[in-house]
């Protein structure tokens, strides 16, 4: 069973129109909200990291969230579940790395309990004061699409760890930064609807997904989007740029004469559905995507 | 290690004031939030409920959390973690209890990912507009200390399910009702602070914090605590009403004159610290409390 299975079925029964994407935009109150879970080996395993990166890169990935919105990362509550062998050492590393990932985000609770394994489920609050949210739905034609940096270095990362090396590329899926001014500037200087999604799940999922939900056709061209050249080392660099996920970049639809500073154009949208590389249309994309559920079995 | 030393390292780190209550209140944007986690064989056992009184209380646990505040519960996500033989049936009963429960509660989001366990983690939001919010640093020499309803019965519940018995107690247990009206009249009329908690973790564990955030000594006579009077069938019924959790009941401290429809006072706030039960200082009372890290052992 899939995420995407579960997602419908709750669609269904809640009735509500928030499920599905990774922020809830409750306009009333000015704020998004996003929750994240983060289960031991599942996402991650303590064979690779520690409780500091861990704390780091579990805030970093909820704050990506927020950053995708365009909102301002704002507070934070911590659910933890913990087993009984981890010690005192472990919650202050931990909480250390929360925090020094979390600059001007205050922390403002949130739960500890037993457990069997490490779970992590962050709930981040983003202030829309001054700016302006994105939505999936807001791709347009003749827009460009930009993104905020390299993609491919986390997944190769991954790999370098399943393989018992260290290296710039196994700290790119450790310790990521998500990129919280590029979502600034754009939220706070457009004026027009725009798209954006971090590309946790693969930059190809998000295309993917912003192709859905505008109904529009990304076409995008390879050698433009920017990567690490040493990935070239790697047989399935492309399948580790296009599907492998956890960069924590931003991809964003914005229009062509909307310029945002350290971006990379990658390609247009057009009339049209799904997405192309290099011309040609991308098929049974989500066997290659990165899949949690999948990934476990 | 207890979660209240967790705790402690907690709020050391992140230099937080928010750590440490139920729920945190963000005036600047009129909403208090509350995270809760639920764990498999911590916090519930399958052997004992299924998936739709599971949902319909992993929801009502964070409602009763929104009701301690004061304020008026509006929105939820729901971050679970699924082991991977959870069926589609579990997924729709467990949403199909959690929507029964929260009557005009939006569920916004969430994120659900595989694990070994069932890990259910809870963020609710709730709205402060025309209510006071209460705080356990509230509670005044002359206040009266009143209740929103009989304590024991979940805590007996547990016990019978353990021994293999279904009866009101094991309902009682399994399918709590956060006691939203209450806390909805006081929030609503009140003019003077207060100092409003569940008693999730048990009526003398919410006593006592009371008394240490507001410096105050709660002075309670037992015989004015209401409580099943069945419950007098078990040896120890006298412990289960003080310190059994999960009744998910109010206790507030209100000013004398200030009446609550379908409340029971049980004491009076005094100068001093600590609780006292009919004249008597509560000592070690510590150890009797409910504590799922204690329990788990």
């Amino acid at each position: 069973m899939k995420e995407k299975e579960f997602i419908n079925i709750i669609k269904t029964i809640t009735k509500s129109d928030f499920i599905g994407d990774d922020c809830a935009y409750l306009k009333n109150l000015g704020i998004v909200i996003s929750q994240d879970n983060l289960v031991e080996d599942v996402h991650f395993s303590m064979k690779f990291t520690d409780a500091y990166k861990l704390g780091y890169k579990s805030a970093m990935v909820n704050i990506s969230d927020i950053a995708a919105s365009g909102a301002e990362p704002a507070y934070m509550t911590v659910g933890l579940s913990l087993p009984d062998n981890i010690d005192v050492e472990f919650v202050k590393n931990f909480y250390k790395g929360v925090k020094n990932t979390a600059l001007g985000i205050e922390i403002i609770g949130g739960d500890i309990t037993g457990g069997d394994k490490i779970f992590i489920s962050i709930t981040i609050i983003g202030k829309t004061k001054g700016r302006k949210i994105s939505s999936r739905q807001n791709a347009k034609d003749g827009y460009k699409i930009i993104v905020s940096g390299p993609h491919g270095s986390s997944a190769a990362g991954l790999q370098q760890l399943y393989e018992g090396n260290t290296n710039k590329f196994t700290e790119k899926h450790l310790m990521p930064k998500a990129k919280i001014e590029f979502s600034k500037y754009i939220a706070e200087n457009i004026k027009s609807d725009y798209a954006m999604m971090d590309t946790s799940d693969g930059l190809m999922d998000a295309l993917m997904q912003i192709s859905r939900m505008s109904n529009v056709l990304l076409d995008v061209d390879f050698n433009k989007i920017p990567y690490d050249k040493d990935l070239e080392q790697f047989d399935n660099y492309k399948d580790l740029i296009l599907y492998g996920g956890e960069d924590y970049e931003l991809v964003a639809c914005v229009p062509e004469d909307f310029y945002v500073p350290n971006s990379f154009e990658i390609g247009k949208i057009k009339k049209g559905t799904g997405v192309k590389i290099d011309g040609k249309y991308i098929k049974n994309a989500e066997e290659k995507l990165f899949n949690h559920f999948k990934e476990q079995k």
